[in-house]
């Protein structure tokens, strides 16, 4: 697919990559991640055959893998050789997944589309979905566990990162707020807190994870971590602009969703050119500090611009 | 309160403790279990509010804290000291108290009353009680891995434990199977994997981890294990009995609810009489494996006589 630059990407991006290029790293690393998680999820007709197939179905979805290739990318940034940061980033995509098919349940988002196809409540039921949900996450923090951290580090590191940025401080505080914010007056503190807590912080987690499979040291850590946020900003702010200005089409479910929902996005606080410069901001602060320090491995600024540049 | 034997024990449990001595020990760990909880459960007021009072809320429901007081017992009878399984024994009762929480949804059980308190979609409406449940789960795993398992487990072994018990393969296959179960044909085969997946998994993970965090040798891990998984076995058919038989005022939610979903009990396969034999078989070979081996500890002894007798 032809990448449409929805934002204007800020000259000093002078490491960009043309669209084919990007799109060919991206295909690539996504085979990589499709292939280690096709050989490690439980078999669809393992008893109960139905949660198996919930499972598989959500996490087979035409999912994009980001959050695994930036962890990835990340160790590699770090000095990683090889599969380091695999594992921990399977477990980033799985807990990833998880909060889509909760988030997607008639009591949460009520969405019966993701990616174009039906989601995992409106194909299995909603018990199902639950259930799916919790096993998915289950075994993330499985994977997560499988391979101990390498010193300095604790060896349950990437548990402890997984669940930090996963938990009622991370990724469950913002859907929390990201509920109760529907339909009340815009702030754009409450948006922050939002976007950094329901997107950004897993982000920073798969940046960290990466970081640490590979031994970095505080520096290189600091330096991931930072970038990582930014970027799961930046995503996030390129969301909510295609979600208001996109295709069913292209995005794989109604497009104007979150307006008709009053959902308090980027755009309805800061209006669509406004969210545009924020988010080129974000991603320029990410490879700034990239290019400033010791981890500015072409991947990772390629993927900074990609962020903003997506169409889907 | 005093205890009521629903189930007559047989006389080789000459180890038997009076019902006041069992009583007195229970209430003490207990109150160890709770001291701990309470230090480490975020404050209600952390942002966001609701969520972490949603937590707390379900975790400070008047729980009989039996899977953390077997956690310990396991330890303290593989040789362990102080504190050592009292981590894993708090990340084993969080995981607990999120499955009760999502059991209770709408679109799984559909129960209004838990300990005979309103249960947390009740309270906190639905899209906040998955939620609760998913944060709880999320801590359980943050919890499991702050402390390395001691050698010669792998460092990221209760975590492993932990999700094996729980996930689709566990906790969560079993209620999947629960609810698919419910108004068909009475089975034994499908009780067995039901009473097996979704209860005793849990406690042999209890008792497992008990004697992983003790550092115990193979002979005492597998003799804790059957123990374990035997005294499960035996609590959820005396939880089926239960409900079968006592009044809402003393288990807390409507008794006789089961018969009239037509859930797959023991009672609906077996009857009642053969479900309280199969109980004592259980706790029968639950007592003979310790006592043939090198952990028959009192307080374990005790537990599984008391497995039996609550009435609550």
């Amino acid at each position: 697919m032809e990448v449409s630059p929805i934002l204007l990407v800020p000259d000093f991006n002078a490491h960009i990559l043309n669209s084919v290029e990007i799109e060919t790293y991206l295909d690539e690393q996504r085979a990589r991640v499709d292939a280690a998680l096709k050989a490690r999820m439980p078999a669809e007709d393992t008893r109960p055959d139905v949660i198996h197939k919930a499972m598989c179905y959500s996490v087979f979805n035409g999912g994009k893998r980001l959050r695994p290739i930036l962890c990835l990318a990340a160790a590699e940034a770090a000095g990683a050789a090889g599969d380091a940061a695999l594992m921990p980033g399977l477990a980033i995509e799985l807990l990833h997944t998880y909060t889509l098919v909760h988030d997607d349940l008639p009591c949460m988002d009520d969405d019966d589309l993701r990616r174009g196809q039906p989601t995992s409540h409106v194909v299995f039921g909603q018990a199902n979905a639950v259930l799916a949900g919790d096993a998915l996450q289950t075994l993330a923090f499985e994977w997560a566990a499988e391979q101990p951290a390498p010193g300095p580090y604790a060896p349950g590191a990437f548990v402890t990162e997984l669940a930090q940025a996963a938990g009622s401080q991370g990724v469950v505080g913002g859907q929390v707020e990201d509920l109760a914010a529907e339909g009340t007056r815009p702030s754009a503190e409450t948006l922050y807190y939002i976007h950094k807590h329901k997107t950004a912080l897993l982000f920073r987690a798969a940046t960290r994870m990466g970081a640490i499979a590979a031994g970095a040291g505080e520096k290189a850590l600091a330096e991931l971590d930072e970038y990582g946020l930014n970027i799961g900003l930046a995503f996030q702010i390129a969301d909510d602009v295609l979600n208001a200005t996109s295709t069913a089409a292209v995005i794989g479910k109604p497009a104007g969703s979150d307006a008709e929902r009053e959902k308090l996005t980027c755009v309805a606080v800061h209006g669509l050119d406004r969210s545009r410069e924020m988010a080129a901001q974000f991603v320029q602060t990410a490879t700034q500090v990239l290019k400033a320090g010791d981890c500015a491995a072409e991947p990772l600024l390629n993927l900074a611009d990609y962020i903003i540049q997506r169409t889907h």
